[in-house]
């Protein structure tokens, strides 16, 4: 895949010339993180680790590209010269495509040099931010579901460009849904596509009847008719049952599928009506801008549901339209060594955690997660050892993971690339839905509560925490020190 | 432009099957239209008819495509073939790109066959309905200035995969923002670049001071500082002043940027700070989150901003991520005959408008919007006569037109497609802003208030609201004859 790296800020590349100018171009390392659950969820499906390493591997900078940078008059002829050979060269340590993750944690980590690691900065945040919005959505939506029927994705008419579509198809699949009607993302990713009918299908016969005989002739095993054009409950259904016995006399069974109208009422309606017709193993389908908590409604409501069609609020997020992930500096090297960089804010929840880091996860003997640990890359964590667990934010809280209570640690950063080149295997779409599904169940149920949920504990180690109060205290006394002069 | 035709949701091209194989394929006309203005607005921008144009002219099916519906073993080899050497084939009128709209115009008339017209849906939706919501936030933010300082699209990073950047980049222009950080854009589209500097520059340096030096010796005239990177009202100003200072010396003019804090608050002290200095021509940017709610609430404020960076917001419409625009079936052939179809509803407001149809906006005399009328294409609306505006849902309402109160009226669906080619120019980004500026400033204020704006009549004439009323009760009859049976 060969991709443009001007598909960044153009901020990026007027620093990248300004470090290259200035032969400022010192070894750095940079980390993505994000500040807060969406959806005031309890977790994040960290998604588009995968799709981010092909578009790093083929970055380039096209003849075209260059033409148009030369074209606005303010980038250098050497450093033009420079990107017309640019390749990204950095080592990505990641966590795994479709892992659980959570606010503050490092999920990607670049180290390379300043001109290369800022100008990837946009392409990470772009594709990584999205994607992992859209897979933690699937998977709070499937979870809605609580195994009640499954998910396809009906979201292209409603999606955020045509790229917003097909990446969200793909990182909905992650997350748990079952197909998708989006067609391109179907060959693109392997996705199973599905659909039903539009009502002017139904529209463009003289009758429901005609209209539905019509579809199960030609698709006699996937015959879920749309109902609801003219009277769900009148003609609608009546119609569907009509073609449904004639089915089922050639050993064939139909669906129904509702778009709009009260859906718990229609479902519980409609299924007494199948089953006195001894259409017991029809289906419904049903859709019209479900949420989670919509779907959580009629679950709990016992709406007989089989499978459900969404669009507009699984592949946009809905009320929430973004993941606010970021990119920030946290070593830089100076003299021939890395020293750690931290970004103070006048909000404490905003300063970073400085210096080059790893995160493990802890599980216990049954492979329940316990809690995750921040820690320095290079400090060594001792198993069978009690662990202190620094709360983020506040320095002075923290608890103690007694070595009794834990049974095991993972590091969460995999290294992806090396000097810009991928060094894991791609994987199947399907095979990372079900892996990602697995370490979901390994979190207890409370962190997953649609609302309001239990809080997964993300500390600092005890080194980390004493560096990062090491240089606020630094930075704030050099401040005082600027205001008192 | 070459384009998968993929690009569509699966049933669509099941029901195309469908159709081909019953040979059921006669002449069909679809309206797209959306039936609420987002963000509780009182208008939209329509946009993303000039790209959708481009892509339909570009449709077809590569040899790729056609193996992958194969493989799904549902597609009759007939179909196939036929799908090989597919082009869209239908005529297209549209509003014109940039133009103001209301909820039930119908904004894009396709007239062709079912198949084609039944294809192309979804492509339709997923262009028009994002790209309108962007231009319309645009528009909006761009209001909420009341002029003071311009908007700068900063969206990349945060928005929904890459095409959802360039087009969110694309009709953010067309919606009023003066320039974009998305490169890839500017050189796709021709919008101006531009964009500051992140916080890891200050922080790869030793002192805000040396990071703002090497910045302006590079670009002494886009000196734009990021001053809060550790103290905004302390280190960071101060360093930006002294360079200032330096810079002023040279004839050359700074700026600075804040990304946090009480932007009010923040701004007027810097402000203060910065004319104290003798930096009266120094400019203050801000940035951090904003909507056009935080915009209008700033400017009301008296803070002094010149240059505003947003990027979530506009760019995936924030609280409101989709436009519910919709495409519906309103005339089809029988017996060699166009006859107008009706999508009748439980909820009255969602009961489609039936007919081949065309807009009318009527002016006073100064140029003053003052009504549209939804009217059939082939009925004359006659100039100097009264007319009556019938209201689209409550069909016995309805008010007169004055021939003295309105001077012209125009018709808004202009032909753009003639047999699936192209019938009109490409246009300069450029003055699709200026011209969609233009109109807006037709309508009055009150209907582009940001909260609780004043409703912009949108009405059907006599003859369409006689249709749809004759229509409506016949289906209602033979509902009610079925469930008497």
């Amino acid at each position: 895949m060969s991709k443009s790296a001007l598909l960044t800020d153009f901020y990026e590349l007027t620093m990248m010339q300004g470090y290259y100018l200035e032969k400022h171009d010192s070894k750095a390392v940079f980390d993505m993180f994000y500040r807060n659950n969406p959806f005031q969820g309890g977790y994040t499906i960290f998604t588009g680790i995968e799709e981010l390493v092909d578009k790093l591997e083929g970055l380039s900078f096209s003849s075209d590209d260059i033409d148009y940078l030369s074209s606005l008059g303010i980038f250098d002829k050497s450093f033009l010269e420079y990107l017309r050979t640019y390749r990204f060269h950095g080592d990505v340590y990641a966590f795994e495509e479709g892992t659980p993750a959570f606010p503050g944690e490092p999920l990607i980590r670049i180290e390379s040099d300043l001109m290369d690691a800022q100008l990837v900065e946009t392409m990470i945040l772009n594709t990584v931010n999205f994607q992992t919005l859209i897979a933690t959505k699937a998977s709070r939506m499937t979870l809605a579901t609580k195994g009640h029927g499954s998910i396809m994705e009906f979201g292209l008419r409603r999606a955020q460009g045509e790229d917003g579509a097909h990446s969200a198809s793909r990182a909905s699949f992650i997350g748990g849904t079952k197909s998708t009607s989006n067609t391109f993302a179907g060959k693109k990713y392997g996705i199973p596509v599905a659909g039903t009918m539009a009502h002017s299908w139904i529209m463009s016969y003289p009758t429901e009847e005609e209209a539905f005989r019509k579809f199960v002739e030609i698709y006699p095993d996937n015959g879920i008719l749309l109902i609801d054009t003219y009277d769900t409950l009148g003609s609608g259904i009546e119609a569907a049952i009509k073609i449904g016995l004639e089915q089922k006399a050639k050993g064939k069974r139909i669906g129904v599928r509702i778009d709009s109208g009260d859906l718990s009422y229609l479902t519980k309606a409609i299924r007494a009506k199948l089953d006195e017709a001894g259409l017991e193993d029809a289906t419904i389908c049903v859709s019209n801008d479900l949420t989670e908590e919509i779907i959580r409604s009629l679950v709990s409501d016992g709406a007989p549901i089989d499978s459900w069609g969404i669009g507009t609020h699984l592949v946009t997020g809905g009320n929430q339209a973004s993941l606010n992930g970021v990119y920030k500096l946290s070593a830089k090297e100076v003299d021939g060594e890395m020293v750690p960089c931290l970004k103070v804010s006048n909000s404490y929840e905003k300063t970073t955690n400085p210096g080059i880091k790893q995160v493990y996860r802890f599980f216990d003997k049954e492979g329940n997660a316990l809690a995750d640990l921040i820690a320095l890359a290079d400090e060594t964590i001792e198993k069978g050892r009690n662990i202190t667990f620094y709360h983020p934010f506040s320095t002075a809280d923290f608890f103690v993971m007694k070595k009794d209570r834990y049974a095991s640690f993972t590091p969460m950063l995999k290294k992806m690339m090396e000097d810009g080149r991928r060094i894991t295997e791609h994987k199947d779409l399907k095979d990372t839905q079900k892996e990602s599904a697995e370490k979901l169940a390994a979190f207890d149920k409370s962190y997953k509560r649609i609302i309001n949920p239990h809080i997964y504990k993300v500390s600092l180690s005890e080194k980390l925490r004493n560096l990062k109060t090491e240089l606020l205290v630094k930075t704030r006394t050099k401040e005082s020190e600027i205001e008192e002069k």
